[in-house]
C-alpha cells in the first residue's frame, strides 16, 4: 500500500522532514542494536550522551556559534522561558526593554509583569492589530537587555533584519523561524524556541545563551528554573525529554547534510515564501494580511473575499491533501506555514490548488 | 530477521510494553489516516483531543479517582514538582511535614529550603543510608500537608502502606511506582510522577490533585508553574508534550485492556519481586540492601561480595541480554527495576541467570 501522507501547513506542531519520521520509524523497537527503543534508553548511557552531544554540536555548528554560547534543553515550551528570562536575567533594580508585535510577545511582556519585574515595552504594532514590525525604535541605552519575537506566527510578520541595540543584548523568541536562516550572533544574548515548529516535536525548548548572562543570574532560584543548573549539567541534571532530543538530534543532521546548512535552507525557504506571495499579490481574490516589508517567510497569512469562502476553500484544501491552513482561533483567516521541512512542492501544491479555487469561486 | 530486544532493567527510562511500541511505530508515519506522524499533529485538532482525553480518562478510572480530582500533565519532570509544590500549596506563615527516605526526598526538601518555605522534616531513615521506611512518625496536625516519596528508585525501599496523617493531605512523590498498585485516594491531596518509569517516555510529570488544593493557590505565580493553568485548560494552556502524553495513552491502554487493571498488575508486579527476592534470600551470595519490611517492589538492590564480582556479574549479564543492572551512580551495587512493563518471564531470566553466575563464581 502506497504511503499516505498529506502536505501539512500546521503553524506547529508542525511537519518534520520525512527522511527523519522514517529512521526513527525503522529504529523503533531496537535503537543501535541495543535492544531497545530509544523511549527506553538511560539518559545516563553512552547512547543517549552521543544523542544529546551531536544535537548541541550540530546546533553550535550550523548557527557559528562560538565558545561563548551554551546550547540547552528547557521543558516547558517558551512559555516558561516568558517567566524564566526575568527571575534569571532581571534584577530588581533594573530594568529591561520589550518590543510588542503580536500574541506572544504580549503573553512575554504580561510573565514578566506577574513577577513584578520592570519593563518598558518601547514600541508596539497593537495600533494596527500586530500587522507590521516597528521601525527606528528608540531603545534605553541603560536596559539589561531588548526582548523581542523574531516571527509573529500568529499574525504572520517577522523581523527581517535585527535592530541595532547599542550593544544591550539582544533575548529572542525565535519559536517559529530558528535555524531558518543565518544570525549574526553578536546582537544577541539568548535565543530560545520551542522545538515544535522548526526542529522537532513538542516537549522541548532550545535555549541558547551567552556565557556573561549566565554569570548575572542570582542565587536562589528553584535548580529547575535556574539556566546554569542546564549548562553545569549538559542539560543532564534530571531526566530530559529523551525522544524530543532525539528527534531534534536527526532534523540538525538533516539540515546539515541532507539540505546543506542554513545559507541552503535560507534560500529555500525565501523560494517558497516568494512562491506564495507573488501568487497572492499578482490577483484581488487573496489579499494577505501583514504590511509587505513586514512579511514572515515563515507563517504566509491570508484572507479570501469572505469568511464563507476561506471555510470553503480551508475544507476543500484539507479534501486535497493540504492541511492545516486555517488561521489560528484567535484572528480566523488563513495560514500556511511553511517551516523548513516543508517541501517546495508542498508550496507549489497550494499555490495550483489556490489558482484552481479562485477560477471556481471568484 | 528476528526482532532483537533485550530484558531492559533500566530504572528509567525504563522498559515499555512492547505492543505499546509496535502501535506507535506502525502508525508513526500516518496517524489514524491523517497523513501526518503523532508528532506533527496540531496540540488544537480532533485528533489530539482524542487523546489527551482518552489518558485523562483512563488514569481516573485506573485508580477510580472521585470528581474531585483532577489529572495535569506538567513539563519538568519531578524535579520542578520539588519547587511547583511550596510554591503553590505552602503559604509563608504555614508550614509542611516531610520525611526523608532518600535522594528524592531529599531534593524535595531542598527546593522548598531554596524558596525559603518553613518546612518540618518529621522523620528520616538517613542514619542507616536510607535502607528503611520510618515507622511510628509524630505528624505535625497543623501541617498544610506531608510530603513523602512513595517508592525509592535508588535505596530500594518503598512505603508498604501510607501513613494516618490525621487528614492532613499527603502529597506524594509517586515517579516509580505510580500505577502499579492500588491506592487508597482519601490520604492524598496530591499525587505526582515523571513518567519514565511505570507510563511513559522522559518529559513530563502527571500530577493529580485535589480540587480543595487548587483554591487555595496564591495569586501571582508564573502561568506555566500555577497548577490552576493547567487544571483550566486540561493542560493544553500552551503546547504540551503531545508525543510523550500520546505513548502515555496507549500505556494506560494496555494497563487496562491487556493486563486488566491495577489490581491484575498488583497481582503481577507483587509475583515479579517475590520471584527476585526469594531467590536472593535463599542463598548468601546475594544481598538485597533494603530492609526487608522496606522492600520496593519496582526496584530491587542488591550487592555480591565484592565489587569486582558485580562488575563482572553486570557486564556479563548484558552479553546475556539482561540490561540496566548497575545500581545507581551515587550508591554502586547492582538494581533490577521491575516496572509494570517487564514481563515475569524477565524475571525468570533473570533469576536463572543469577543462579548460573553464583554456580560458576561463588
Amino acid at each position: 500500500m502506497a504511503l499516505h501522507r498529506i502536505f501539512n501547513f500546521n503553524a506547529g506542531p508542525a511537519v518534520l522532514p520525512l527522511p527523519v519520521l522514517e529512521e526513527i520509524q525503522a529504529s523503533f523497537l531496537d535503537y543501535r542494536s541495543s535492544g531497545m527503543s530509544i523511549t527506553e534508553i538511560s539518559h545516563r548511557s553512552k547512547l543517549f550522551d552521543e544523542v544529546i552531544n551531536d544535537a548541541v554540536a550540530r546546533a553550535k555548528r550550523l548557527l557559528n556559534l562560538g565558545e561563548d554560547f551554551h546550547v540547552l534543553f528547557i521543558q516547558g515550551g517558551a512559555s516558561l522561558q516568558f517567566a524564566m528570562l526575568p527571575m534569571n536575567l532581571l534584577p530588581k533594580d533594573r530594568f529591561a526593554d520589550y518590543v510588542n508585535t503580536g500574541t506572544w510577545s504580549t503573553k512575554a511582556i504580561k510573565e514578566a509583569e506577574i513577577l513584578k519585574k520592570d519593563i518598558r515595552v518601547v514600541a508596539s504594532s497593537k495600533d494596527r492589530d500586530f500587522c507590521y514590525i516597528p521601525k527606528n525604535i528608540s531603545f534605553n541605552r541603560d536596559a539589561v537587555y531588548v526582548h523581542l519575537t523574531s516571527n509573529n506566527t500568529i499574525k504572520g510578520t517577522q523581523w527581517a533584519n535585527f535592530p541595532d541595540t547599542a550593544g544591550v543584548p539582544i533575548i529572542a523568541d525565535m519559536s517559529s523561524d530558528i535555524l531558518s536562516r543565518r544570525l549574526d550572533m553578536k546582537k544577541f544574548g539568548l535565543i530560545y524556541a520551542g522545538a515544535q515548529k522548526n526542529i522537532g516535536p513538542a516537549g522541548v525548548c532550545m535555549v541558547i545563551i551567552r556565557d556573561d548572562l549566565l554569570k548575572q543570574i542570582p542565587e536562589g532560584l528553584p535548580s529547575m528554573l535556574d539556566y546554569r543548573t542546564y549548562a553545569t549539567s549538559n542539560s543532564l541534571y534530571n531526566t530530559p525529554p529523551c525522544f524530543t532530543i532525539y528527534t531534534i538530534q536527526l532534523v540538525l543532521k538533516w539540515l546539515e547534510e541532507t539540505v546543506g546548512g542554513l545559507d541552503a535552507m535560507e534560500k529555500i525557504n525565501r523560494q517558497k515564501a516568494r512562491l506564495l506571495y507573488d501568487f497572492i499579490d499578482a490577483g484581488e481574490f487573496y489579499r494577505g494580511t501583514a504590511d509587505k516589508d513586514s512579511r514572515s517567510f515563515m507563517n504566509v497569512t491570508f484572507r479570501l473575499p469572505s469568511e464563507e469562502l476561506e471555510k470553503k476553500f480551508i475544507a476543500e484544501a484539507t479534501e486535497n491533501g493540504l492541511g492545516g491552513l486555517k488561521g489560528h482561533r484567535s484572528v480566523g483567516g488563513c495560514r500556511a506555514s511553511i517551516y523548513n521541512a516543508m517541501p517546495t512542492e508542498g508550496v507549489a501544491a497550494l499555490v495550483d490548488f489556490m489558482k484552481h479555487f479562485e477560477q471556481k469561486n471568484a
